[in-house]
C-alpha cells in the first residue's frame, strides 16, 4: 500500500479526538484533496465516525455501502448494531468484500486495493471507543497505556504521541498533540497534506459539533507550527554538551 | 529485512558525525549486542568508517572480506581506491556477492540476507563525504540541503534531523542532534538499543580520536533524554490553544 495518509484516533477519559490529513495520490503526478473523516447519519442514540486510509476506490465503496445498507434496512447496518465492536466487524466485512471483488477482476500486478479504517464513536450507554480495522477485516482497540490508534504514515508522528498522551489528558490538549504529530508527518512526507480535519467528541454528548478544518494557510496552524519549531530549537540549543574529555580513539574492527 | 538497527551519518562543513545503536536480533527472543561502527586499518592518507544494518552474517562477511582484501593486496582494496565513491562501489560489490552466495544456498523462504551500509571518511585532498550503499550495491551521498543519511529504523528519528541539521551546524551540536534522534527511535522501537556509539571526525584531521560509547546507564545520556523530555513537555503545555469559536458541526458523508 502506498502510504499517503495520516489519521489518528485518541480515546481518552473525557472522550475522543480524531485527526486526519486530506491528501490522496494515485502516483506522485496525480495528487488530490479528499477528506478522510466520514460521519454517518444514524439513530440519535449513537455517533459513529470513520477515518480511512489506502485505496481510494475501496474506501469510497465501503463508505457508500455503509450508507446504502442503512437506507435499504439491511439486517446489519450502523443503526442495528448494538456495540461499537459490532460496527467494526461489520465494516471490516464490507472492506474485505470490496477488496476481493476488484482483486478478482484481474488487472495490473501492482494493483493494491487494500484499505485500513479507524472507527470511533459511542453507542447508547457503552463508553466511547475507537477501533483500527485492518485490510483483513480484523481489528484492535486502544488501551489505557496506549490511548491512540494511527493509520497510514504513522512513524514520524508517533514519538510525540508517546511522549504527551495519557489517558487523562484533556481533549483540547490531546487535539494540540495530534496537530503537532500531523505537523511532524507533513514535514517529512510530502504525500501527507492539508487541510487537516480535527474532531473532538465529549463522551455522552452524542453531538459532533466540535469539528475544525484547518487549511494550509490557517493562521492558528501556522502559529502553532512556528512556535513549536522555534521553542524546540531553543530547547535543543540549551541541551547539555557531552564532555570531550570522555572521548577516546575508535578501535579498528 | 527486519528493522533492528538505527545508524546516522551527518556530513557537514566541518566534518562528519556518525552514530549507531548496538542491538541485533534474530527474532524477538534472540537479542544481542553488536557494534555497527567499523573502522579499518588503512594507509595514513585516508580514514574510512563503515556503519552496517541488516543481516548480521552478511555484514560480518563484508567487513571480513574488506580486511582480507587489504591484507592479500587484492587489486581493489581500501588502500588502493583513490576516491571515497570508489570505496562505496567496492563495498557495494562485495555486499551483493555475499548476499547472492547465501541466497543461492537455498534454505528457508523467509531468509533475507540483505544488508545496507553507510561508508564515511576522507581520502587525501578530497573533502570528507558519506555514502549510503543499498543492498543492490548502488549508493547515494548527502546534499547541502539534506546533509545526513540514515539506515535501519529511520522514520521515528527523522523529524528532529530535518528540524535542526544545517550544513554549517557545529559538529558537537550535530552530535547532540543525533543522540536526540536516537532517543526518539529507542523510545518507539524496542529493537533499537544502547550502547550508542558516536564518532566525530574533523575534516582534514585524518584521526579518529573523538569516539564515544554511551552505555544505557550513561549519566550524560540519561540527563540529555530527561531534559529533552521535560523541556519538550513545557513547550507543549505552553502552546497556543485553538479557539473553540471556530468549531462547527461535522457534516455527514
Amino acid at each position: 500500500m502506498d502510504i499517503m495518509t495520516y489519521c489518528i484516533a485518541v480515546s481518552l477519559k473525557d472522550g475522543l479526538v480524531l485527526t486526519s490529513d486530506s491528501r490522496t495520490n494515485a502516483g506522485i503526478d496525480n495528487v488530490s484533496i479528499y477528506g478522510k473523516m466520514h460521519a454517518f447519519e444514524t439513530a440519535p442514540d449513537r455517533k459513529i465516525v470513520v477515518l480511512s486510509a489506502g485505496n481510494l476506490a475501496t474506501t469510497q465503496a465501503v463508505i457508500d455501502q455503509v450508507k446504502r445498507d442503512r437506507k435499504d434496512h439491511v439486517e446489519t447496518n450502523l443503526d442495528s448494531v448494538r456495540y461499537l465492536s459490532e460496527a467494526a466487524e461489520y465494516i471490516g466485512k464490507i472492506s474485505v468484500e470490496k477488496q476481493r471483488r476488484y482483486l478478482d477482476a484481474g488487472g495490473q500486478n501492482s494493483f493494491n486495493p487494500t484499505a485500513t479504517f479507524i472507527l470511533a464513536g459511542q453507542i447508547r450507554n457503552d463508553t466511547h471507543a475507537a477501533y483500527l480495522i485492518y485490510p483483513e477485516g480484523n481489528f484492535i482497540t486502544t488501551s489505557t497505556q496506549t490511548p491512540y490508534l494511527q493509520i497510514g504514515e504513522n512513524k514520524y508522528g508517533k514519538p510525540v504521541l508517546d511522549r504527551f498522551l495519557r489517558i487523562d489528558t484533556p481533549l483540547q490538549e490531546a487535539g494540540r498533540c495530534c496537530l503537532i504529530s500531523m505537523d511532524s508527518t507533513m514535514r517529512s512526507n510530502a504525500s501527507v497534506g492539508a487541510p487537516v480535519e480535527l474532531l473532538i467528541y465529549h463522551t455522552d454528548s452524542f453531538i459532533l459539533d466540535e469539528y475544525y478544518c484547518f487549511q494550509e494557510d490557517n493562521e492558528y496552524l501556522i502559529k502553532l507550527r512556528r512556535m513549536w519549531h522555534e521553542k524546540l530549537k531553543e530547547v535543543f540549543i540549551g541541551l547539555p554538551h557531552f564532555s570531550t574529555q570522555e572521548a577516546r580513539p575508535l578501535p579498528n574492527s
